[in-house]
């Protein structure tokens, strides 16, 4: 047991801001860190102190991993949130804090890299008899005995990276005559990506459902699931809409996974918060994909449905403390969607479209939460990934969750810059949506720009009706010398671009 | 049952944005009615349809019965929702919305009258034998007659005029000796106030908790409470700090008080959402107070710790709809707690503070919900009562809901005014608040000006130090180039006023 009472957040944007008021909650002080081009970010004016840690440029700054340290030292810091992405599920940095003395907020460099390698993982869970796409049990560069083993799978079979992630060294083969090509054609990428050849092939799943099961481990052994997120909406292989619980889980398939995603945290005696992910084909069979070894962009929507803070959790997890609940008495409660609001054109390919925002007024009120790390007047720089914010809502049941989600949207008030926000809107009524009924081929399946050319619900006439009224300026008298303003819907579907 | 499609939301401020979220969400148009003072306020922004009903004082605008009325009939409107305040227990305007042809989201006229009278309202429930403070049972001007039943009582005793309410016209008896000249001084006071001058008298309970009951009544005979909101912490009788649920009640208690306030609901065959208010005294005995027949401001803990949305719940149940939930089905999750911000300044006696939000930046997070009707730059109209906003926390239990609150309080960045936030961090860091010991008399007992003049908590050095680092506009090279700020913390004690 160690308390900790200063963190260095060695991240950016929302979630340095989502870590440091869960510390500043548990009386914990907090260092932000951040690059030139992040001066007057709202992380930096939230710390307790704040250090320029280089430039603008990721690998000037964020992911300086050695500057960072040095950070810890010179302000006696005792422990580093790493968020996701940057040097979250670096082994060789949670190593190095280790040995700097600090504690690393999260697992053990050993099952960062023992997970962070796709064969090595599918090695270390075989024991547990995990569920997983038949194919190559190692990684292979031999054409003609990967030629046997596709064969053996059944086309269609999916060539992937050893080393690879996000949807990078991936291949589709169709038929066994264009096989050998295409695996040439793998190797050779791979090898240029990753200086790493080595690939497998496993059955390709069509039309898969990406379900993944969150964990938490503590340093006394005990590993629990909270339940499952639903992240089927992507578009580029990213998740854009996660929801927990998923629409189409029985209890009895959701505890089956989550005991299996239990026993994938135990073959790495994980410990921290932790994620499963899991493929789920039409007959409602899963299939283990890969264990993230951090926290997720989408860890919300467990959050309110368990009434568990994440983040809390896992600082008190790497303070030495056990988890303070068996999985008996871990209840769902409700359900929460969220969307990811992006800077990007979704009218246009979901291009980046960055700039400042003219306007930024969030949504409020019951069931709605925004983690953000802009304000009104902010530019969103071009270095980071263009996250402007997640969108979280939150209510007894889908429905109620797909309302206040729409609601939400129609009051979130952003000019400046196109955002996911109307994509988000076309998702969320979108009968395949709806009625739970979808797979990670929606965007391919139901999505084109002109879906998004006028507003895709019954209220057209009526949103014309205050767009005349708006532009008229129209004020009638009514009756007792009342004046009637049809006034101006606080919805983004104005679209009303200002610069 | 009648299927409403547009509500006019007689109200303004936060309640009117709130109830045109749940409608927006419900699919239902909204209408907003505004006086001239309110041209710009949010609540007529949201709106799909606004209409100015008059001049900036209430009487000439919000109280305007008729002229609301005549602008349902214009505009198509369905159904009126009151709010709290202004008309929401005006039984005369209750029966002329029926009376137009149109729902009124509420109790019935005969329920709202009944228990606006105190005696009508004991007298009507005595049959359920609900506890009540030890009392004359009937209104009384007689001053020798009062004597004797002051006596039976035993002193002190507490002198209420029937009409009054608010503390108005309330007077405390300590002894025998003084009976007559402070019940001659109630009476007339009681006349001149109210145009009656009978008055109550029961035995004074010192130092009781302020403990309410939500209840939720449909057409079809049904009744739930939703279990209890504490409101002790209270400033010239009016709440500022309520929490759900209660510190102190034992589980039995609750079951106990919630079916007592079952009872006093079915006494008066209530209709819709309504509170009954009961004194809980040192020895844990609890006394009907009175039934407010409309939704509380504190209303949020409730939804919080129910995951029920109360104004969904209202507008179905006025569709006549039976409940969706029987009482065993509903539990307690985590605890909540609302602060309310108020343009008042709590070292000068909470005198309203009106004056332009010169910033004005919300928290926000997990388990943070702000219902506000304000944005940056917007006047508070003094013509009308000054809270700003509903600051509500909600946590697992009640030190993480404290531990949020007091997060957010630091988050909240409002200038030009002052307000309640100081005050709040103040209550949620005592000893006696922390602990749940605490009652209605906990401002006149523990509080005063001085308390916020500086920071009440250990971290005084700290803030000093970051004052002066800030003055300074300290910057000092750390090692490996960076360059370490310390930040201004986002305090809302650094009270930097900048009118």
């Amino acid at each position: 047991m160690r308390k900790i009472k200063k963190i260095l957040v060695a991240n950016r944007g929302e979630i340095a801001l989502r870590v440091m008021r869960s510390a500043k909650e548990m009386g914990i002080s907090t260092v932000a860190i951040h690059s030139e081009a992040d001066r007057n970010a709202l992380h930096v004016r939230f710390a307790d102190e704040a250090v320029c840690v280089g430039g603008p440029k990721s690998s000037e700054s964020y992911l300086r991993g050695d500057v960072i340290i040095q950070v810890c030292k010179d302000l006696g810091v005792d422990a580093i949130h790493p968020g996701y992405g940057f040097l979250s599920e670096n082994a060789g940095f949670a190593k190095a804090v280790q040995e700097a003395g600090l504690i690393f907020i999260g697992p053990s460099p050993e099952a960062i890299s023992l997970m962070g390698s796709k064969l090595a993982a599918k090695a270390a869970v075989a024991k547990y008899n995990i569920p997983m796409v038949p194919g190559t049990e190692e990684a292979i560069t031999d054409v003609e005995a990967a030629k046997v083993i596709a064969q053996q799978v059944g086309f269609p079979i999916l060539i992937k990276a050893s080393a690879g992630g996000g949807g990078k060294g991936m291949r589709v083969v169709e038929s066994v005559e264009v096989f050998e090509e295409q695996m040439q054609l793998a190797v050779s990428e791979a090898t240029s990506a990753f200086g790493d050849g080595s690939v497998f092939i496993e059955k390709y799943i069509g039309s898969p459902r990406h379900i993944e099961i969150q964990v938490l481990g503590d340093t006394h052994g005990n590993i629990v699931h909270l339940f499952e997120r639903e992240c089927s909406i992507q578009r580029r292989h990213q998740k854009v809409i996660e929801e927990a619980p998923s629409a189409v889980l029985t209890p009895e398939l959701r505890d089956e996974m989550g005991r299996n995603a239990v026993n994938v945290a135990k073959a790495c005696d994980y410990v921290g918060a932790g994620t499963v992910e899991f493929l789920l084909d039409e007959n409602m069979n899963f299939y283990f994909l890969e264990m993230n070894t951090r926290l997720q962009v989408e860890h919300p929507v467990t959050e309110q449905i368990t009434g568990l803070d994440l983040v809390k959790e896992q600082i008190m997890i790497a303070e030495g403390n056990p988890l303070g609940f068996s999985q008996d008495e871990l209840k769902i409660y409700g359900h929460a969607l969220e969307l990811r609001v992006y800077a990007e054109d979704p009218a246009n390919n979901f291009l980046p479209d960055i700039g400042t925002l003219e306007t930024y007024k969030r949504p409020q009120g019951l069931g709605v939460r925004v983690d953000d790390g802009f304000e009104q007047g902010m530019d969103i720089p071009i270095y980071y990934d263009p996250m402007i914010a997640k969108l979280v809502t939150f209510g007894k049941d889908r429905q109620e969750a797909i309302d206040k989600m729409l609601r939400a949207i129609a009051e979130y008030q952003i000019t400046g810059i196109e955002t996911t926000l109307p994509f988000g809107a076309f998702v969320l009524q979108h009968e395949a949506f709806v009625s739970g009924n979808f797979d990670t081929k929606f965007i391919e399946r139901y999505f084109t720009p002109e879906d998004l050319a006028v507003k895709p619900n019954s209220d057209t006439e009526e949103i014309a009706a205050a767009l005349a009224a708006m532009l008229l300026n129209k004020q009638k008298p009514a009756s007792n010398g009342a004046t009637v303003t049809t006034t101006e819907a606080t919805s983004s579907w104005r679209r009303n671009r200002t610069r």
